[in-house]
């Protein structure tokens, strides 16, 4: 038996952070180690040893003692003397980039949700315009970072030290372009057109003219066309070269969920076996990942879930396919993912603590 | 044919004045007169001459010029210049009670919708605690002040200088009491029970937590027991004792719409006939109200016109009625009850402009 | 002054046939003449007269008489008698298919709001299975029809007998593509992609397994992908061959409207501004469409509205747009086209009634 | 240890079917014992040896095995022959009626989640109009039944044959009210206002015109006033003479969750303390209720938990309180007591598979 570890959490107030708190603490191999949450707290707090987990989220409260939890006044001492061995960010990106070196230099191994270190061209990072971009240790950090899709990733995932838990839109592309653009069978210059549709709370829990009430509900608005932030994960994940795909997301009037039409062009006719055979093949040892082999998959279905759902429709000359992918944003788009990647970091079977 | 008017809206941003800018801009009495909006620009709008309204709505563009409308630098001079004979006030309390005694000594009559001179029992304005309550101008201002629900004050509406708007909750309540306790039939012993549930857009435009998509969303919420504001108007307008009535209101996740369910006694067994006779008597010259004979309304009904619908179920031994009363808290809640005060101002049909 | 007409509706039960209802009550023309509504009813509504409308739809209840207005015992002589001039089919497919000619030959104009009518190639009408598609009447029929467009045939529904009124996907993709097509703007091997979302009331009022609120609510679902009926109307009204383009209709958790989103390529590089010359020049003339010059419509801008909203975004190359369309599935997408045919075909403004 | 213990369920295609099977699937103490799944299964089912549960329910998959899962065709037999321990019903009403005799004589233990056995007053049966109501079956089965509310009846359910589980409105008020009426604080003459709202999978999975997405979404509908089934259920759980209770349904627009917001009155005067010490104390040993101290439950709080949340607001005098009871109407409300029951019934952790 391994050695219990112990985690911390940093961002816990968030969409994000609330669905990692309640997967770590129910997590079975982290029984009796809940995780130490750790952030901003005034002195009013700090006094009172930090403010209760419940008075945050009170959907986390039960009546067997995670009414104590608290979150407590961040340090480096705090996590050191916690003895924390790895570190979750749920953090804004200009924090990741501040706190994940220094968490390295201390030996902590990180899995930061942040979009701070997915990208490792330079050109696709300038859409974050990040401060530290030019310097040594920036660089140095960037290139230990793994991208952390363990369907594409698992070895590396294994032992990394730094995993940059990929963004939500990205995944629900990634998962369903990269086994066929991989296996050859898409036509790039074409390209790609993913028509991503998500739920508000990929919007974040900052009150915002766009996440009003009354903006949201009974709307659908296209945003970001020709400029999301997570293009240049399609990009380097996928593997394309940039131009090769358009990606158009929507805020759609649901809670949580994000479902992409993707559509591709074949280089040459398929069958619905041929295209079917790619996927099954490529997930075959994956546990997270549901492949539809005549059906489509539906919002519902994955929500509140940690797969990622894929199905799709060929033309009937063979020489088109409209591919569906479905994930919860907050779980296999963000703190889901981020605890699949944990288990394989320490190699517990990957689907444990996401039933 | 009675000299066209001149109106002007202050507060055309919020959800009740680009209701009212619709209402207006469309009036048949208005044709050819738009409002002047006035209201709070900065130095670059105004170089250009305001902001364009379609800029703050677009769902105000047309293709007949409404969108060269704008909204302008408030100032005194600017009513002045206009001749506006009719100010509409779609502004925050504390403006209200700046603005109204200014407005009033240049001889410009006002619908105010906020809840600044609503109410005249002063124990019941303490929940509002105005900076100005105890001053000559205010107690006079106060005095002057009509309570503009056309169903209960229809003549001294027509001849107001200064018509307060009801709030929406209470005029929901309102037009489903009044008629029972004025014909004597409600044991106000036993007490009103008013539970109402309102819709988001009655939360207002600004982005807070509580108006957050993920907030509202999925959810109901009872808020401001014992407390709501509103409570004095049902105290005042239904002829009660203070605590004669508990009034529990709730956030809908809905955009719009107010649904009161509300709980009476009766001092002596009433039939069906006995108490629709009253309603249909009390309502009977008000093209604004619509009584259910035999069923119950439901929001939708009512949503996105004027109408207050009324329906109540008696119980079995007719000693107790469940009062049910919806109205779109938009119009008949706010901005469609000022036009209906404007009509009977002007001696026009009290339904004008309104279909 | 023209002489006021008689219309009658059949099929006022669904949700386009209470639009229809709501708007010829209301239009200008059409005052002191209500439409007669025909339909099905029973033995027992036979004997008193027929069912009152709003017993079917309480929300069109007023204090004005519309409460008298009742669904009638269909018949021709019905019709005859009333002096039906123009009759509006809100009906399925196949009632459609089968009345029409009957009305014809009464000398009755039609204005048919199914899909029995709308599609000129035989191939693309296999979709419908039409029972009668081989017979002279139906052949003579159909050749008679326009396609109920005014944007595209203004002058042809001026004049015409049948109008074939627009499916509701299909109005937000044709108007959106056509001008870019007529304009000889797009790259029509590289094929275009309109991925469509569209409200419930799409679905129709038969409650199935699909409409049921625990299927739509919090949910988005591809449907029909590759196969949906609308796909002819695209071809034939865009102007494309078959398999130029992919058409993705998906079911939205709101009430009405719908957004396409659609990808076009260029044949060369264009600039916004010559992209946006061809919408401007294309609808000079069109008062029910509105060109966004700079931003991106959204559904709520639309709904309740017979608006057509279009906006584009142009990829940093200018060989790539994404346009987005939106409109009201039951105003500009159903009822509210018809009425801007019946205005075309009267020779009225053609915005008439649609305010 | 205990021998695993065989369950079989009744009725998984519904709303509470499916939530029941999911708990029973993921129950530590049923770890490689899943439930026999029987019901109606057509002859082609037959022939391939029943209906895949994930063909009904795609949100069931996973892979690791629980899509091997069969619906098959119900017998006595299958019963047998599996060695059923416990049965749960979550069939309609008659049948029900029907089954439970016969589950019971072949010693079966049953958790029947219908309203069939629920009643121990005849006259309150009677809104049921069950048609066996006089038979000397039915009269011996009603007599074994214990309402399976474990907070009020856990003795009695620990050894109990046949449990009735309490309805999901139901639940959410007696929990509520029971403790203040036991301790004698309430003023029954003034009777009990119950004012609940409900999402729309309490009203079943079959599309109706009420489930249409249409009716639900946007709107609120109160339904059934003074003659809802559960009614019954309030009068003899709380304890309370008929008529000492007015209880209102409201069909909320979301897909889950219950609020009921209940209006008391005092025989003296209440500190906020005293009422508080009343709950603590009644639910002191009760794991699955969350009393709030000091301030209210929303729907979210405990919408996809076995919770019941219960909160209040006492008014200024002390005379009057307003009590919000919050539960998820397919977990507390049915599935999740039932699992409960079964926990209680076999002497397990009370809240254990309920986390």
């Amino acid at each position: 038996m391994t050695k219990a570890i112990q985690t911390a959490v940093m961002g816990v107030t968030g969409y994000a952070g609330v669905e990692l708190a309640r997967l770590l603490l129910h997590h079975p191999r982290l029984a009796g180690k809940p995780p130490v949450f750790a952030g901003r707290v005034d002195e009013k707090d700090t006094a009172r040893g930090g403010v209760p987990l419940t008075e945050i989220h009170p959907q986390l409260a039960d009546n067997n003692g995670s009414g104590n939890l608290r979150l407590q006044p961040f340090s480096w001492n705090l996590l050191a003397e916690s003895g924390v061995d790895i570190l979750f960010l749920a953090t804004p990106h200009e924090q990741s980039r501040e706190w994940v070196p220094e968490a390295l230099a201390r030996g902590i191994r990180v899995i930061d949700l942040s979009g701070a270190w997915r990208l490792t061209n330079s050109a696709h990072r300038a859409v974050y315009a990040f401060k530290d971009e030019e310097t040594d240790t920036a660089i140095a950090t960037q290139s230990q970072a793994v991208y952390g899709m363990p369907e594409l990733h698992r070895a590396e995932i294994a032992s990394a030290k730094l995993v940059a838990n990929p963004g939500c839109y990205a995944t629900s592309v990634i998962l369903a372009m990269r086994p066929l653009v991989q296996a050859g069978l898409v036509d790039l210059d074409s390209g790609i057109i993913a028509d991503s549709k998500s739920g508000v709370s990929g919007a974040g829990k900052a009150p915002t003219a766009k996440t009003h009430y009354m903006y949201a509900a009974d709307n659908l608005s296209a945003y970001g066309v020709f400029t999301h932030r997570h293009t240049g994960e399609l990009i380097e994940q996928i593997g394309l070269d940039d131009n090769q795909i358009v990606f158009t997301p929507h805020l759609l009037p649901i809670p949580r969920g994000i479902l992409s039409t993707i559509y591709v062009r074949f280089r040459t006719p398929q069958t619905h076996e041929s295209v079917a055979a790619v996927y099954r093949d490529f997930f075959k040892a994956s546990p997270m990942v549901r492949f539809y082999e005549s059906s489509l998959p539906q919002i519902q279905y994955s929500v509140r879930t940690n797969y990622a759902d894929i199905g799709f429709q060929l033309s009937p000359d063979g020489r088109r396919a409209v591919v569906v992918s479905c994930l919860d944003n907050l779980l296999k788009g963000a703190s889901g993912q981020a605890v699949q990647n944990l288990n394989v970091m320490q190699g517990w079977g990957e689907a444990e603590g996401l039933a």
